[in-house]
C-alpha cells in the first residue's frame, strides 16, 4: 500500500508530524505536492484534490493522507489512523486513548507557537501584526512554554513502563511528534526553550533518542526533510524569543 | 457505569461538548465540580484529582472524563472514547475517522473563537488586550467564520446518506458539537454569524434538529445546562461582532 501525503511543499508545518511517522516506520509514501507536475503530482495535484466537488469527505486543510479509498485530514486523526498499521501505538484501548490525548496537547502547543507570530490573522504578514506578536510571544515564552514542557516532563517521569517513551515501553507517534515540537521550539525560541529544557531532562533525552533512531536519523539527513524556514509554524524572529 | 465529568463549574466551555453527548445519550454521569463539597465533590474534588501526584495519566486541562479506571482529557478524545458506547458514532472505521476529523475542525474553530477575546494571553483580562481583540475579531468574523461554516455546509450537503447529519444517516457526537458551536457563535457574534448562516441552510437545519431531540430539548431547559456568560469561550462583546 502506497500512502499519499498531501501537504504544502515548501514548509515542514503540520505535514512534518505525518512525514515523521511514515519515515520512522519505513512506510512507502508519495509526497504528492513535492512531486513532478509532469507526472501528475506537484501542488496542482494537491489543489485539484482539495477542490474536487465530488469528494464526500473534503478536508478543511492540509495535511491530508490518502490511504486507498480513505481521505483523511487533521494531523492527529491521520496519526491515529496510521498508528496501528505502522506499529506506532500500543494495542490496548487505554494506550490508544492516552497517545491521542498527548497528541492533541502537542497540537494545542503547536497552534499556540504559530500564533506568536500570527496573533491577529493568518491572512496578514508578521510585519502587519508585530506589536501584537511581541505581547503574545511574551506570554507564550513565559507562561505557556514552561507549562506545556513541564507537563510532558511529568508524564514521561510518571510513565509506569519507564521514561524512555511517552506511552508504555515502545515508540509511538506521540514520541515522534514531541521530537518535532522540541525541534521547532529550539529553532523559533532558542533562548526561551533552553531556559525551560534545563529543567526537563526527560523531554531532552526523549528528543535525542528519537533523533538517533536509524530511520529517523537517515531521514533527517535526507533531502526529504524540509528545513525550518520563515514560512511555517516555527519561525526565527529573535524579537519573539523572550526570556 | 457512572461516568465522572470534571470541568469548571460556572462556564459551559469545552466541557459542554462532553455534557451534550452524555445528555443526548441518556448516560448516567456525575458533574463532579458542580457537586456538593460536603459529599466529596465540588471544585476541590476536581482540583485534588488534577493534582494527584500518583496519577500516571494526568490531563493537561479540563474537561476530564473518568470512566472506571480510565482518566481521559482533551474534548475530542473523550468524545471519541464515548462514541461507540453511547452509540454516537458509526461502526465503520471510515465513519469513525471522518467523525473525529470533523470534531477536530470544530475544536479548531472553538479555539479561534476564544482567541478573539484573548488574542494575547489567557492570563490577562479582555480589557488588557482589547485593541488586539478588535483586530483578531475582525479577521475571525470576516474570514474564518465564513470559511468554517461554509465547510460544514459543504460536508452536510455532500453527505451521501443525506443532509440530516454530518456523518452517515445517524446522530453523531459531531452533530451535537456543531449544535453547540452554532449556539456559541450566535451568542458571541450574533450579527456576523447570522450574515453567514443565511447562506448555510444545512447547518441551520442540523442545529435545529439537534435542539429538538427529546433528550437534548429537556436538557437545554434544565438547570444542568449552564448559560453562556462572560467567563467562557463564547462571550458577548458587541465590539467584537464585526460585519
Amino acid at each position: 500500500m502506497t500512502y499519499e501525503l498531501h501537504y504544502w511543499p515548501t514548509i515542514p508545518g503540520r505535514g512534518e508530524f505525518v512525514r515523521l511517522a511514515l519515515e520512522a516506520a519505513g512506510a512507502v509514501y508519495v509526497d504528492i505536492a513535492r512531486g513532478d507536475p509532469g507526472a501528475g503530482q506537484g501542488l496542482p495535484a494537491m489543489q485539484k484534490m482539495m477542490q474536487d466537488r465530488h469528494q464526500p469527505h473534503p478536508p478543511f486543510a492540509p495535511p491530508i493522507l490518502k490511504d486507498g479509498a480513505l481521505l483523511i485530514g487533521q494531523t492527529a486523526t491521520i496519526l491515529q489512523h496510521l498508528g496501528p498499521t505502522l506499529k506506532l501505538v500500543g494495542r490496548s484501548d487505554a494506550a490508544r486513548v492516552w497517545t491521542q490525548q498527548i497528541q492533541l496537547t502537542i497540537a494545542d502547543m503547536v497552534t499556540e507557537a504559530h500564533d506568536t507570530h500570527h496573533p491577529v490573522a493568518g491572512s496578514l504578514t508578521y510585519e502587519d501584526q508585530q506589536p501584537e506578536a511581541l505581547r503574545r510571544a511574551s506570554a507564550f515564552c513565559r507562561e505557556r512554554l514552561p507549562k506545556f514542557l513541564q507537563w510532558f516532563e511529568t508524564i514521561i517521569t510518571r510513565n509506569p513502563a519507564g521514561s524512555r517513551h511517552l506511552v508504555g515501553g515502545k515508540l509511538s507517534y506521540a514520541d515522534l511528534s514531541l521530537f518535532q515540537l522540541v525541534e521547532g521550539l529550539r529553532y523559533a525560541f532558542p533562548r526561551a526553550t533552553q531556559a525551560v529544557l534545563v529543567a526537563t531532562p526527560g523531554v531532552v533525552a526523549l528528543h535525542g533518542r528519537v533523533a538517533a533512531l536509524p530511520r529517523v536519523k537517515a531521514y533527517l539527513r535526507s533531502e526529504r526533510r524540509i528545513p525550518f524556514n520563515q514560512e511555517g509554524i516555527f519561525r526565527q524572529y529573535p524579537a519573539l524569543d523572550i526570556v
